[in-house]
């Protein structure tokens, strides 16, 4: 299952087409039925956003997706668990860490189904749906039009593909400089100190609950941690959790990792720590 | 020294300002005479870039910039070395490491001095100048002008300060992605394996010599290494350095680091190392 990365030539953002069927064949979104194209080895190239999972929120440059699997197709509810292994939405998480751009078509009612151009995943979570059933979300954010056509390139096809890396940029608030400075940039997970140049130590600001739809966590010390930027992605991506009485704990193996260290100026809040555990329960 | 980050209020991109003493006057650029404003502490606010350093590339939206100190304003030239820890140049680091944007002015000629918008310092580094010294330089890019008008924010103002946080976004390149199997994402450095959601190892391909002007790296294989993001950000960051013969160093402690770990399938070149080390002597 090749995957093709980018705008389809040919196929300008705000195309339509009548059916899946023709979406399928000008080759924006492959299959006829599910919702993600793509799998874990090789991420996903192209979603489709139609309506069918009574969880998804349409926001225009901001979609919060609901995964694939447990939905009943006639009833659109939900009837079972998701999991964040299931091809699709395995996939999604592979685009995510791997800064892919994910095309994204609509449901347009009375019209078929429109190319609404090119998208970037930035975060995944567990969530219980409005039916009580686990499902996986994602955040999906709308990229420049303007981004350069990366056309058909399969990631196999070396010569052609991207050479963009973008690296790292954190924009730190004022409230995650203090909390850095009351940790002296030691990460408050593994007290690691990252020395650079200019004989200063880098660490990063992490937010407990996240900023933004739908979490809308806040950006104050009580929502902030010092980490290494190890313990950083780790948390992020949900490989660390940090139960309310700050025993941290390798969510993948299981295994402790240790007591979250404090400063006497730093409350955690216990309700942003309660928030994440059931992000990645 | 209070800094103000972002757009002054009633000065639109493009404004121009007869003198150094309007544009100080309005806010935009306060010294008059030095080219950057800001502390090691603070970061900077603001640059003013008018063919003072010989060793300048302003490429409109891209700028190399050279940081201050050893330059006869006299003559233009550079007459010694330039160090990290100078102030202007400490704070241009400060603005890197913590994303913070910075006012941008050129010098017009015949018209004095426009206001050219917000940049962000993605990159320092050092080099040797056209007249044989040593000199910190600093890669800019211009932010959309689009970006919220943060306003006259003081750091330590913080019911204002922007909210904003960007996590960690990293592009893989086919290549990269390759470097990453040859390692199984365990980094070159230290063997850390970071585990994450969905049964994955979380690890970061990192160039040697930088893409993009002025240093043209290329994206292959000889020139990427599978780091864990720790080591990435040391790497970045000026921190970690390694030698022609693999061996590794804190460039801050001069620490010895052991070697950099290889792999048959996987040849880094010798000359990218040597790029790198030039770059952070």
């Amino acid at each position: 299952m090749p995957k093709f990365y980018g705008h389809i030539p040919g196929v300008p953002v705000g195309t339509l087409f009548k059916s899946r069927k023709e979406l399928a064949k000008a080759g924006v979104h492959k299959p006829y039925m599910d919702g993600i194209h793509g799998t874990k080895t090789e991420g996903a190239d192209s979603i489709v956003v139609s309506g069918g999972y009574v969880d998804d929120e349409d926001l225009g440059d901001l979609i919060i997706y609901t995964g694939a699997g447990g939905n009943d197709q006639q009833t659109k509810r939900q009837v079972s668990d998701q999991s964040v292994d299931l091809h699709g939405n395995a996939g999604l998480i592979t685009s995510e860490l791997e800064g892919d751009p994910v095309r994204v078509s609509r449901g347009v009612s009375g019209a078929g189904f429109r190319y609404d151009g090119l998208f970037s995943v930035v975060q995944h979570w567990m969530d219980v749906g409005i039916d009580g059933f686990k499902i996986v979300r994602f955040r999906l954010e709308k990229l420049p039009d303007t981004e350069p056509q990366l056309g058909p390139t399969a990631p196999s096809d070396a010569a052609s593909y991207a050479t963009t890396t973008v690296t790292r940029r954190i924009r730190d608030s004022k409230q995650a400089r203090l909390v850095k400075d009351w940790h002296e940039n030691a990460c408050q997970v593994c007290d690691a100190e990252i020395e650079i140049d200019g004989d200063r130590l880098y660490s990063e600001g992490a937010h407990i609950r996240p900023l933004g739809k739908p979490h809308e966590g806040p950006d104050d010390v009580s929502n902030l941690l010092c980490l290494c930027p190890n313990h950083h992605a780790q948390f992020d991506y949900g490989g660390l959790i940090i139960g309310t009485d700050l025993q941290i704990k390798n969510r993948i193996t299981g295994k402790p990792m240790g007591k979250l260290r404090t400063h006497s100026k730093h409350a955690v809040a216990v309700q942003h720590l309660a928030y994440r555990l059931n992000m990645f329960p």
